[in-house]
């Protein structure tokens, strides 16, 4: 097997006759977070859901699908390159013990393009899927691009999702194309677990008052048309910014979290089997 | 010639008896609004942009080239179907003149996704090219999707693109994704004319305290990397949210446009000539 990028490349090359990676992976649940809109705050939600996992006490792991635009090894600090395994690629480990897999942590150079027409990017997702050592974990969090293309797609009929979790801002601009995601989630049969709203206001640190940016909310709008719980709503927060340009978005430590948490654990529970094949 | 969507449709049909749209038209700088990450604002730059050029006296059009999250059509508050013309389709126009064609104009249903894969995403594309009645344009501003995949790669590689306005946001996040745009821009051979760096800080309405929410800026870092000048900062404002939700962006009245506008002019004037075919 191997994984390489259009120019420079780091070939992770893995022995087959040691079985494959996903004989060796027992994954119980994976989630997509999505959103169809861009800048939402889908790889933020994402890891932030996986630190308050793991804080929790579970094993989690993060697929960062987005081959083009990828945010995830950055908010934890992580640089590649990874290394080869056994049975697969090893994913990093963040510091509280998420494994993570990005298409950055491939790449000879961080800011370097990844030029692919979408076949090149579906069969990219599939590798960091199908040939992960993730081992055992309770949560994969997989963190979408933008649009309702290729990888999008892949991951929606390749890998056993579970469930969605949708993440809108208060724009009506977003909720309209985050309709567009809920239905394209809908027309093919994955269930929507709940909606996040994120960047929903700003409190003024100077005089305390609450500031609705972006306009107001069309969250409740959003998750009557997803059939699904409003899990939370974030808010605009520098030191959030600070805290995930400096990899440490484990360490925000924001109101609210908690109760994220549980609803998310709820939404899950609530969703019916998905076989894990 | 015949554009359609993936469940229902509007057909427009066309006699190519007639002649074709590309025979028709005579469009003298083809720009692209791109950033490769999402939500950064680049239909907003471009709305904006188109605006102040319209209300300056110049031939605007607007083709929306993010098919599967088109923004264009709410910001100026168009609604489809469009209707053919004599050798092509007939773009809508704004309030104030500027032609705009997206995809979200030949949908049935404004929040049906478009679930399609590359090569569907990049016909479409050169449809809304070459198969429209843009007639004499000084400018057509070319809204690109997220991403360095097949919509991107189509427009950079088809159409007769002058010159690049790069969109970016002060997070590091947003330098680190903006700088591979770049890159690809540069290896394609496109030029960039400019930087802009959108939601760079918000003015508390309230104690007249400037806050920078998503980090100091990294502007002036990604401009050197692009080698091109930095044309401006615009601010996050609830004034604005509200008035693109509301389809009036050309109402939009902000400090700083009209230098904006100039420098952009410069800018694009300072880049070699391309033959428009």
């Amino acid at each position: 097997m191997n994984i390489t990028t259009n120019q420079e490349h780091k070939a992770v090359q893995v022995n087959p006759e040691k079985g494959s990676a996903m004989e060796f992976n027992h994954i119980k649940n994976v989630v997509a977070v999505m959103s169809g809109k861009g800048g939402v705050g889908k790889s933020f939600v994402t890891g932030l859901l996986a630190s308050a996992l793991a804080r929790d006490g579970y094993q989690v792991g993060i697929l960062d699908a987005d081959i083009t635009g990828p945010s995830i090894p950055m908010l934890f600090g992580l640089h590649g390159p990874v290394e080869p395994g056994t049975v697969g690629i090893q994913p990093l480990q963040s510091r509280s013990g998420i494994k993570v897999i990005s298409m950055n942590l491939l790449l000879a150079s961080e800011d370097q393009p990844v030029i692919w027409r979408g076949p090149l990017i579906s069969k990219a997702i599939k590798q960091l899927w199908g040939d992960v050592e993730w081992g055992t974990l309770d949560y994969l969090l997989v963190d979408l691009p933008p649009g309702t293309s290729d990888a999008t797609l892949t991951i929606m009929q390749s890998l056993p999702v579970k469930g969605i979790v949708m993440v809108t801002t208060p724009q009506g601009l977003a909720a309209l194309i985050v309709r567009k995601a809920v239905h394209m989630a809908q027309s093919i049969g994955i269930h929507i677990a709940g909606v996040v709203e994120n960047m929903a206001y700003f409190v003024c640190p100077d005089c305390g008052k609450r500031h609705i940016i972006f306009g107001d909310s069309h969250a409740k709008e959003v998750a009557e048309t997803a059939n699904a719980p409003l899990l939370t709503q974030l808010p605009m927060d520098p030191q959030i910014a600070t805290l995930c340009d400096t990899g440490k978005i484990e360490e925000i430590n924001i109101a609210g979290i908690p109760e994220f948490l549980q609803s998310f654990l709820k939404a899950i529970q609530a969703l019916p089997e998905k076989k894990n094949d």
